[in-house]
């Protein structure tokens, strides 16, 4: 099965490609969209665009966002809501469900603890994908969003089979 | 020039069409994109779907949106962003240059103050635009953005004029 994981950002968009099949993974492709421009509907048309295309090229079959943090940043929070708009839209406009992780619950299934750092998630998502380059701090988010899911859907499928 | 308003929101996102020549506003038509259910992709996909229906029967060369009111409630800023985001990328692409307006410029620019209430802000989009049966308060938000759009534009086409 090849699982999208997305770590929506308006400036950066990280995204992971990887094929599951039970325990196995394998890195498929990881990358990084990026908005500029003053403009917020272009930014947010460009990364709609570049999300599309990975969908296009990849056709995953699953997908996963991670949940976004709220902070006390108001201007901060509506901002990553609107990429995280084109983040959940793109994969359902494929007519994938999409999943939702919150990053501590990522951190936990990748990393093994919950409060890990990116330098640590960078580490972890290189072991479980060997070979696997990594474009930057955000897809390797990402691709940590993607096991996260591979591995819930497993155990969440081990279950319906017991 | 035919000018939509958008007015976003997660759970009923309100939109409006006129028609502006100068002065002279023409009501075209306004209404309410809902969506419902559990899931928030499908939710979005949903007013995806609507939004562009709305821009392909009525074909609006300008659009304007909402600029959200950020509050302290972080989780309802990032559900109000979410829905933010597919109002800005929706005209985005269909090629629309998409206006961004405070709520308190658009209730200066049709009320006449800027702290006027709903059933206030009702009533002056339908003097302005007589003959209007409007969906309800978000749609009558909507088509006030829509106004607000279209004098401000008027304004500005007359300074480059002089």
């Amino acid at each position: 099965m090849r699982v999208l994981g997305i770590d929506p950002g308006l400036r950066a968009l990280g995204w992971g490609v990887i094929d599951a099949e039970g325990s196995r993974l394998r890195h498929v492709a990881n990358g990084i969209c990026t908005s500029v421009g003053d403009v917020l509907s272009e930014r947010l048309l460009s990364l709609h665009e570049q999300l599309t295309d990975v969908l296009r090229r990849y056709a995953p079959q699953m997908a996963a966002v991670e949940q976004t943090f709220v902070n006390k940043d108001g201007a901060g929070t509506l901002k990553l809501g609107q990429a995280r708009g084109i983040a959940m839209l793109v994969p359902a406009q494929f007519g994938l469900a999409v999943g939702e992780y919150a990053p501590n619950s990522i951190k936990k299934t990748v990393v093994g603890v919950g409060h890990a750092d990116k330098r640590q998630v960078m580490h972890m998502v290189k072991m479980q994908l060997p070979g696997a380059e990594i474009a930057g701090p955000d897809a390797a988010d990402a691709l940590a969003i993607a096991i996260c899911h591979a591995r819930h859907l497993g155990t969440a499928a081990l279950k319906v089979r017991a």
